[in-house]
Parts: structure tokens; C-alpha cells; sequence
């Protein structure tokens, strides 16, 4: 089932843009060969190792097709999955099944792939304090689906949208006039339950967000020493700031950075670059039982 | 410009889910900071070298967010770019532009990694008459652009939808009875332009769908040798049917396939896993450059 | 019950906007004359003897107003049924019944009249091969109910619109310079499930779409003997192309057409001036039966 | 141009559906053999006498597919016109004017078929008082654009919609108790600015209404020698009421109906069952002139 | 349960609006401190004495957001409730009612608060015949809501819209060049159903509304006096027109407007500047009993 | 102009449904007397003292009508503005300036309400350091518009939504088990870059949520002695949290919570009861000036 605070009015159209998209004019070999009588049960296997994500939207996606197909979920979101695991199995009419699989399919090899991807992240910190987030380099139209799933991978949020936090990047220091003029200038005005976040891309721009009491502080491409001595610096302040840090970071790094004491490691990867993992659907029609 | 035939109401719409997605709840920091007076321009930048496509989506997601943003586009839609190259320009209020960015970007990277995939595939079944093609597993609600990604990156479309072609996948062989049955019964329902394609497990199952004549074989899972086996009978039937290949086919494959004289690659990866391209905005803001 | 591939998000949309524009504004007679609780039960019954198509969405538009009324089918799409047959039976409160009537009548009023038009068309040529087709000259936003009103009706369809089909016409053989070119560069171009079909207007014309090997050849406009020759020339082809004939074809000239060996009729009167088909409500309300 | 007023969010939506049914999915054929580059002019001809309607939503079609056509419109709603006029010309992009063709032609071939059937009613009654009015018996989603079409083939509208008129039926007057009933308890519960609209199917009801003041008096199914004791009846009473006639008026019944004194005739073959007008695109690409 | 005559698609789109930006993104706090598991009974409660109105609409909400919340209506619609007053009472997962509670609140809230006020005009008018009316100055968005809860109050809806009524005023006057031309002009193209009403600034322009038989007349900023004559000469004309009274009305000219004899007062501030009524959930976690 | 981040997909769906609402049945007076042909010009006016806001999105109505009517602001949101100042002017066609006029000035009259309001409760604050902020007690819908309003009249947002702000309430605070767990549970699950807000109803409370470190404390309902008791108390911490004061504050309480040092008052009746402010059209057809 698709968790009612998922099933918003947008997720609801993007699933209505999909099922248009794929069904809105007939499925007609299902027509010509299947017919309306026949009916199926299918089984939703992952084919790989993975961390399971979106398999209400999946359920979602073959009840807005028929309402009459039922569903029983074997697994749940955030699960990891050995290959061949079932992880769900519907039933119905098969023509409808059959019309649902494919856009049902892509949206849960999608999020699967995201959580299964942060979920590395999140080992590769192993019991560290670091927080692996995700950014706002989401898929257009999906970011209430992909940040869910990076979730599900045990991994953290940054903001959700330009109005849910305020991180002031380079241009907006440009325009202000330096780090600490415009940490003051949003101080002012962003609703008082939003912490202040900026962007620096030096020690210099680093020590001038300590001073005007940056609540958090994220490094762009600092190198290794660097944010290290951002580090230490931030721990010598009360309060102390949230030390962030971001820029093409791999699985790689990630351990470098948590034993450095990084708060918070963005990445973009998470959800631009994950790719699918493989779920397929195993239909019986009838007394058989076929691979699709 | 988007091209009109791109910006059907269906893809205005999926725009629209992104613009609010991320600016429902308008931009803190920038209204605190920038204010509404300042303008810029903004050079779209290739980071990488990659195969432009979703140049008309991008500046679509700046005119859909503020209609007085211009811009001058310096490459087109299926254009091999390099690392550096400024691919558009776009000028206005500054406020607006830091507000569309990420939208922007989100849509011109995706389907750019799509466009760059498609592209290596093309190159890797050099002069030969192999086609490379897309499926159906697309981003939900993306299939229009991402085929018109595979498109701009030399590659060739299957099938849009559910209703625009006829493939005869096992389930629907198993229900009818065999394979020239199910090719038969579609032949009398389908519309007339229709191809009748049917996917198959075995050489047997290949023997049955030439003896019915189905216009387009799919081959799923063969080994090289099958495949072989397969071309070599189709090429003595007239009309012969075309042999397509699919399941998880590599660029490393191709050209083997391509030698064999198949007709048709058709490849999920395409759409499904291909990882985001970089591209990004070189803002100057008055008579300052900045990078974001 | 609406079939669920029918029920897709656009069909749905239209359902909306309907019973928007008739109840958006409340039903103030039955608001004041009847009140929210007298039940009723009406009857749909053919009031001529009719195709019945489209009972399943008259059906969604009652429990789109509202979700509470029953409704058990008595016939179904398809059927030839005769004046006072009933077909249908809706209960529930009386005042959504008064409400969703007009609309759900203008639904299938209408797609009954297109399914019945389509079989007589289809009976008028007898047991020939001759397939009766549709075109695209629907009404704008039923083109999924009007094809599928078409089916009811016994015949077939055309391609559903300008991207499941290749239809080449006078303008497209103009600037290609020739019915032949225009076919060789479509072939290169269009997804390989889709058959070349052009268009002529003349037996030369013909004689080029026959040498470049089109799959379906649609005459224009051509005289009782130009088809008759049109249709010998292409049997003398392996493989044979399908000869289809369109342009005002009445009723009267189907059994000619069948007989001269045409493959495929296409009609646009199908479901741009097919009547609708008179159907109402019997609706009885406590002990009481009255015919509106 | 579409006038503003019957541009609104409902009739833009229903464009919306209808671009995307016939354009959704791109147009192949003409991608693959016109290109984006050739340019057209294309004019809208009358190929049959007709009275024009729906020029504005026609024009609003191909601007809707791409903004950059420009329209000159040489006839306007309403107007009488011969076979062989044309009523407007298009010039832009080929493939955009190709693309928005069938779906353009659409809308206006419908609507001038209603303006067609409506002038046609009018001019039977002459110079006499009567009134030919529509029905709610108009298209699903088309009500605004077919009572307009109504208007410019000089007939008149009644009620929009089943918030903004009172007519009382016969399950009304059964729930009620009676004519007068029903009347009274409307009376008091109607907007002050709706009369009272009754429909009565025998002249004892007819009287009833009279006596309780009823503004407007439907007369179902009465012969002509009881609409004629009717109308005499009702030109007794100061104030008179109004008296209309309905139920299957054809044609032909129409001048002896205004002989009559009848007030108004309600018709619902005005736009459920008037056929398509024939009107074309003559195209001219470069230097040829083709008709499509 | 929404009444289905008021769940038409514009208000559910309402309603998805409002879910949609209160919701859009989550529920951080309660995701991270209530969880799934957790039900919850809540009860509406009125916090002061009010007109209830929009129970079923707030019961959409809840169940809009999750279709598993139970309901049961205490009171209904129209109901003059005391403070302290349990109206509905609703259960489910308490994630899902906490999320739902405000986007609930501020419907019923605002429609109570509508009708609280129309329910103090209605009864000031006591036992006279005077109809208190509402106008077009509605919440937009909100029209047949907002006009719902003005007839739970007990008082009476002027016209919906600018389609479902005539309603001179001075800007057509001046346009027509004078009253009389004005209500001749409009009374050959208004829908026959529609009465003809006219808005006067001053007894001359009345007595050219009487002469030329309006129905209704409405006097904008009337002195007392001038409402009294007025009054006096509509009573001497049969038919005899309406006067309705209009233009910042105050609940206390009520009575003597009544006593004048004048037909209808209509108010905007009914709709416009109706202070929202305190409504509030009383919230039960397991064994506890909140009240937020 | 309606200010490009105001213009989010959201807000216009709003606009539309407002258009629909009251002209999407045509606007029969108008189209009856004053004909397509007739121009106008019209002075937006306010009749009373008031704080502008909403002019972008009332032109944008006026806009969203008819695209030609040109504007020109002649005073700007957050202005304070004397009665019978002339804030906008508009010219066109007078049919679309009368039918767009209702809607426009619903919107404008209810945000500058708003703005109003909100400035009065600033300026109580006099140069105290006190902030006043709204709610979620909006009019659904219309959030983005209200909360733009607000800062228009000089104050502070709240969080927009449930996803952009923590807020722990009485139900969080006892599902957890006390206000130091529910805020402990919080930190390890928000995004980074928000603030932990709770809300306490007694000083034990706030206390512990000193111990636990909140960033922000909501004093519910709290008598003006423990308030200042709270503030006293705060000022001892190092971070010292915010505290904010909520429950029904009058305009009148302001200046002694300003005194008591107390950091920000959240008003929900800055949105849910704030009165419309009159604002009116001048309107001049041809050479005369009349006032609507």
C-alpha cells in the first residue's frame, strides 16, 4: 500500500502522467490475445541484491490501472533483498496485469536503485556520526518519491525545496558583499526556524561563516587537509557548527571523511546517478508459471 | 526552444510538478539576499564531454519560471560537445535565474547521459545496418523526452506505448497456445499498420514464428550462436522477417551483434541507467563571474 | 463497470470536465423538490434499436457524481439490441441520479450511435475480407471512447494518432520530392514496428508506391476502375501490399468495394456524423415509475 | 483569435486533451520527411455551404501547438458562407501546421455543423416571435463552445447548466405531489433571478401550472391541436407565461409551430446529432499549393 | 460524508490544492516521533457557539488524505451547536489525522464562520418576508462552497456567476444609453429562463426600470427614504418587480429593511469578512486525551 | 505584474478555478449590452486606508481573462495607501475588463486585508525587537499568496508547511514520552537544516525543553507572569532558544509581550480573520466615468 502521506495530490498526478503515457491508447496485443476473462497472479522478484524502495508506489501504480487487482506485500521499503526474493505478489484480472507491469516496474527499479545506492553510503560511514544526505539534483517531478527512498537507504535529507532551508551559495555572497554580510542580511528574514547554511569555497570564506555564527557550513571541494582544519576550527566554537561537506564525493571517500569528523556529507550521485536495480515480474496465467 | 512537438500538454505538465516541486514555497534565500532588482546571465556549461539533448526543456524551465528570462542557444540537440563548451546563454532577472537553476539542470543532465549512452551505442555498431533501440523502460513520465533523447544521440525508438505496437511477449504465447497462434489472432485484430512482433525463448519457438510470418522476431536471451543461427534462417525467407536482439545487452556487445547481421539492438539501459551528464551554470552577476 | 483500460487519466479528465460543466454549479430544482433522501431506481433503456457502446462509462459518470449508486449491466458493448431493452439498471439516492443523467446519456447516446453506424457499415460488406476502418476525424478528447465505439461496432481501427502510424500524404510526397523518396526516407527513420503506408491520387502515383515496396497504399479519391486496377497490380507483388480506399465512402458503395478486392475501408463519417443513438432513463421513485 | 470568453480553463483543458490525444506521442511521418526547417501557408476552406463557428477555437488549436503560427481569419462566426471560401489563413512552421491539422479541423467541422443546423431552424421560423433554443444535450465537455455555436447560427440558449435555470420534470412533480407543489416549494428555495421553468406532458397539468403561476410551461409530446389550446390558454393570463415545445422537433414541424404563437422550441438534435461541416487546410509548401 | 453534489471536480481540486501545500512534503515531526503504528481518535469540537457548515468537507479532507480514517458525524450541516460541542469524531493512524487536522480545520473553520454570520442576518430579518442574500464577493476558489454554507446559515444565493444570471449595472447602462435600452437590449439574447435585473442609483432611474418592466431592481446606497418609495411604487405595478437592497449593509439596518417591505438584501461581507469560527480536534493517543 | 516565484503552478491552478468559477458560463449581461467591440479604461482604487497586496495577482487575473488588457501599476505591495488612491490602471477590450473585475478584486481585497492586519500588529511591536509571525492558518490554497501578504505588511513567516519546520506539539510530546524524548528523537531524524521548535504548556515543560537544548519554545496559552518567567530563564542559556508566544494574542497584547522581551508572536488571525479591505474599479467606457 502506498503510505497516505506519499499519495499526494502531485505523486497521484506524476503516476496519472505515467499510466497516460503508457496506456492511453489501449494495450493492443493484451486485447488480441488475452482478452478480459483471464486471470493472474504475479510475483514481484528482485533479480539482484538490493535495498527495496517504492513498493507501495508499485501497488499504487496497478490499482490505479484496476482497482480490483489485490495485493500482499512480502517485504517493505528499506528491506534488503537477497536475488530471487519475492517481494510482493498481485492478482487479477491479467490484461490489467499485464498493462501495469512495465510503468509499475520502472518506478520500482528506480527508487530501488536510489535506496540501494544510499544505503552503501550509509555502511561505507559505518558507526561514525556522519550523516550521508541527499541535494536537490532529484528527477524532475520526483523528489518527494526520491527522498523518501533515500531514506529508506538510511540515509538523511537536506532540504527539500528552496523554501524549506536557506543554504546562501556563491552568488548570493557575491551580491551581499562577503559570507558574513549576507549570513546576516538572511538572518533577518528567512523564518526563525531555519537554521542559516552557506557555501564556502575557502578557509578564509570557512573562518568568516565561524564569525558571524553560521549554523551550518558546507566546504566545496576543500581538499582532505582542508576539511580537516575546517574541522578543528568549527570544535573550538560554542555553539558549534555543523561542518558539511559536498562536490562529486565517491563511495570511496566517504570513510576518509567520517574519520575527519564531517557532520554531514551531500551527495548528488544518490539519486541523479543510481542506476535501476533489477526487479521483473514472475506471471502464472492459469496453471503455468512464466518469466517475463 | 522547446520544440513545439515536445511541448505537449503532458509534458508541460511534468514541467509544472518540477517548477512547484522546488519553488512552491518560493526561495528564502535569494528573496533575503538577491532581492528582485539584480539581473545576470547565466552560460549553460558543459563540465564534460557528452551528446547535448533537452537544451529546449531547459530554457522551457527558465521561461516557465519567469517568461522574461532570454536566451540564445550556441549548440543543438544531438551536438557531441566538449568539456568547457558554453552550450546556451541566458539572461534576466537574477532572482528568477538562481530560482529555475536546478530544475533546469535536473532535465538537460538526465536526458543529456541519455543522449551520450544512445551515442556510444550508435558508434559502437560503426558503418554496419544495426540499429540500436530504446524499450519502455523509461522514467515515468518522461518516455516523450527520453525518446527524443535516444533519438538525438543517433539511436532509434521501439514501440511509444502499450498501444502504438504489437509485441507478443510469452505470456500472451502461453495463453494462446504457441506462438503462430498468438500471431495469428493478432494479425485479425491489430490495426492495420501494425508489425507483428514476437519475442522468443528457443530456435524452436523462432522456426514457429517464421512459419507464421510475423514481421519482426525478438530474440531474448539467445547465445551468440543462436543468434547466428537465427539470422541465417530468417535471411532465407521472403519477406523476411527482422531479427532483433534484447536482455541486457552491453556496449561491449555490439559489435559482435552488429557482425552477425542482426537488424535490431534494443536496450533498457538506455533510458534506465544512464547516469546523469555534468553540466552547469557560469552565473556573472553586474561584473562578477561566479561558478555554481 | 467501466473496462479499466478505458478508465485512463484523460478519459477520466473528460468524465470531470463533463460533469463539471453540467453540476458545477449545484442541481437547484432537485435540490429544492426532492431533497438528499428519496432513493431511486432507474432503468437505461434503448429507446431505437441500437449498437450498445459506451454503457460502462455512462456507468463511471453515475458513480463519478456519486460512488454510492449500484448499478447492475444488462447487456454489454457490442450488442445489437432492440427498441425497450433495457441495459442497464442504476439505485442509489434520487438526487444524484436526476444529477448524473444528462451526462451520462450524452456519453452513450453518442458512442452507441458511432457503434452502430461502424456495424452497418461492416455488415453492409458482408463476409469479404474487407476490413471498414476509422480515421482521426474524432471528436477532440473521445478519440480513445470513439475507437473503442468503433471495435463495438465490428470494425477495426486506423492508427490512434500521429505517432503509432505512418501515413504519408500529398504534402509529405511534395516536399520529399516523390511518393518514392518520401517512402525511402521514412523507412530509415520510423520505429521498425510500423508498416509504411502513402498516399496517392493517381494510378502513376500508385505505380511508385508499388516499386518502392510500401507496405499499405490508401487511393484517394479514385474511380470504380482506377481501384479495380489499382488492386489487380498489387496482387501481382510478394510481398503484396494492402490496398485501402477513403474519401466520403458511403454505405452504398461498400458492397462494390468489397467485391473489387479492396483490403481496408476507412470512413471519417464513423464518428464525425454518426447520429446518436436515443436512449433514456425509466426512473422510478418510491412506489411510482415515470419516463423521462 | 479566440475570444477571451470562451477561452476559459475548461475549454483550454479540453484543447489540452485533444493535442495530447492526437500529438502526445510526436508525428512520425512528418519528422521523418518534412523536418523542422520548411515553412507553409495554409488556408481554411469552406468545401461546402455552411454557417462558420469555432474559427476562434480553430486558430486556438494551431497556436496552442506551436505559438509562433500566425493566423489571418477572413470570415468570422456567424457568417453565411459558400463552398470554395476560405476563412482563414495559417503560416508557420510545416511541420507544426501539418501536426495541428486534424485536431484543429476537428473542433471546427463540429461546431459549424451546429451553427449549420441552428440557422437552418431559424431561418424556418421566419419572421415570427419563436425561439429556437438548445438543450443540455450538448457533447460531454463541449457545452460553452456548442452553445455558442448555437448563438452564431441565430438560435438561443437555454439553461446552462443545472445551476442556472429551474425546470421541474415529471419525477420533480411526482416527488412533489403535483405540478403546483413542486412549483411553490422551488419558488421559495430558487434564486430570486431563475423563473420557474415546469414541463407538463397533458393540458390538466398545463392548467395546473398556469394556476400556480409557473413562468415558463414545457409542453412534452402534445399534438398540435393541444399545443394550440395551449398557447390560447396561456394568453389569458396576465402575467403570461411562456410557452415552449420540445421532445424530437424536426425540421420541418418548425413553421407551423411558429404559426402556432408558441414561444420557444428546445431542440436536441441541435448538437447531438448535427453533422460535420466539410472544411479543409489547402497548403502550400514553397512554391506548390497541395490539397489535404 | 461530502454531500456528492458538492464533491465536483473543482472543489476536489480544492481540496487537493490545500493537501497539496500543506502536505507536499512530509510531516517531518510527527514522521520522526509518531511513526506508523500509532492510531488515534479525534474529535471535532466547537470551541465557541457557531453554525456548523463544511463537516462533510472536513471529513473529505481527513479521508482525502487517508482513505482508511473512519468517520461519524455528530452534527450536522446547518446545526446551531453550543461551545463544547463534539461534531464528528474521526480514527485512524494518527500520523494521518495530525497531518490532516489543520488543512480540516481551516474548511470548516471558514464555512462555519459563513454561515454563523448568515444565520445572524436571517434571523434579524425575524418572521418577514425578507431573503438575505450572498453576492460574487466569495473566496476564490471557493464560490460553491462558500455559497453552500450561506444556505446552511438559512439565508438565500443570489446568481453563481456572470453565466446564470442578468444583472445590469451602471457600466452597461451608460454603455446601452439608459435603464430602459439597457433591459430592452438584454431581453432579446438572456436565456428565456433568466429574469432581468437591473441596479438603480436613484428613483428616476427606478421608475425607468418600472416602466420598462424589470424583475427585478436592486437599489445601490438608497437612502431609507428612497428604499420606502421605491418600495411603495414597485407594489403599484403588476407584475410586481423585486427590490432588492444593496452596499455595505450592516446587520443592524436589517429590521428596518425588513419593516420597509423591501424583497432581498444582499451582502458581501457574508462571504468576504466572515471572522472563522473556532472549531478544534480533541485528540486521543492510546489511553490519553490531548487537546491541540 | 505577478511577481514570477509568486506564479508557481499552484497559485495559477488557483486563478483558474476562480476564472472558471465565475466566467466559465459566459457572462451573459455583458455579451447582451456591451458587444466585443467597446474598450475601457479602469482605475483600481482603494476606498479605504489599507496595506497593498495582491496587485500582481490581480492583474494577473485581468490577464488571465484576456491576455490584451495592458496594466500599469501605480503603486506597489506593502504600500501603505490612502482612500481613493488609484493603485493600478487597466485598458481593453470592456467585455473582459467586466468579467474579469469580480475575481480580481476578491483577490486583492482579501491579501491586502491581510497585509493590513499584519502591519497593525508590526507597528504595535513598535522598534522592539519582536517579531510577529503567522501560521498555518490559512485559507486553503492559498498559502503561497498569504504568507507572501504577510511579509508584505512588514511580518514574519512561520514554517510554510509540515515538511519545512519542526514543531512538537502536545500529541508528539505524549507519544513520546515527555518533551526532552520527543525532542531527542526529532534531532537524530530532521533534515540538518531545521530548527527543533516545541511547544510547552507549562514552565516544567519549559524547562525541560531548556535542558534538552530546543531551539525554539512555544509558550501555549502562558499567563504574562510565567511568560516573563520563560523569558528570564531563557536569557540564562548559552544558545539561548527563541521563545515564541501563541494562543489567540490580540492586537492590544502586543506591546506588553514586545516589553517582555519576548522574541516572536504567531497569529493565525492575521490570515483566518483578517476582514477584506475595499478596493474598487473606475471605470471609464468611451468618455464617461462610472463607479462600480
Amino acid at each position: 500500500m502506498l503510505d497516505p502521506l506519499l499519495a499526494t495530490p502531485a505523486v497521484l498526478r506524476l503516476i496519472d502522467l505515467a499510466v497516460e503515457e503508457d496506456l492511453g491508447r489501449g494495450d493492443i496485443t493484451t486485447e488480441a490475445v488475452i482478452g478480459n476473462a483471464a486471470t493472474a497472479t504475479a510475483d514481484l522478484v528482485a533479480r539482484e541484491p538490493l535495498v527495496l524502495a517504492g513498493l507501495g508506489v508499485c501497488t499504487a501504480v496497478f490499482q490505479r490501472v484496476d482497482q480490483a487487482i489485490t495485493s500482499s506485500e512480502l517485504a517493505k521499503d528499506g528491506d534488503r533483498v537477497a536475488a530471487g526474493t519475492a517481494v510482493a505478489r498481485y492478482s487479477g484480472r491479467a490484461a490489467s496485469i499485464l498493462a501495469a507491469e512495465r510503468t509499475a516496474l520502472n518506478f520500482v527499479q528506480r527508487l530501488s536503485g536510489i535506496a540501494t545506492m544510499a544505503r552503501a553510503f550509509v555502511d561505507a560511514a559505518g558507526g561514525s556520526g556522519l550523516r550521508i544526505a541527499d541535494t536537490r539534483k532529484t528527477t524532475p517531478g520526483f523528489r518527494l518519491l526520491e527522498k523518501y527512498a533515500v531514506r529508506m537507504g538510511g540515509a538523511s535529507n537536506h532540504r527539500f525545496d528552496l523554501g524549506s532551508g536557506v543554504l546562501i551559495k556563491d552568488n548570493h555572497v557575491a551580491v551581499a558583499g562577503g559570507v558574513g554580510k549576507a549570513i546576516e542580511q538572511t538572518r533577518g528574514k528567512a523564518p526563525h526556524g531555519l537554521k542559516i547554511e552557506v557555501e564556502v569555497d575557502s578557509l578564509a570564506q570557512f573562518e568568516e561563516a565561524l564569525a558571524t555564527r553560521a549554523d551550518i557550513i558546507l566546504l566545496d571541494n576543500f581538499s582532505p587537509a582542508d576539511v580537516a582544519k575546517a574541522v578543528g576550527l568549527a570544535r573550538q566554537r560554542s555553539p558549534r557548527p555543523l561542518v558539511e561537506v559536498s562536490g562529486g564525493i565517491t563511495l570511496k571517500q566517504i570513510p576518509e571523511l567520517a574519520a575527519a569528523g564531517v557532520d554531514i556529507v551531500s551527495s548528488g550521485a544518490l539519486t541523479h546517478s543510481a542506476p535501476a536495480m533489477d526487479l521483473g515480474l514472475d506471471i502464472g496465467l492459469g496453471d503455468q508459471k512464466a518469466r517475463i
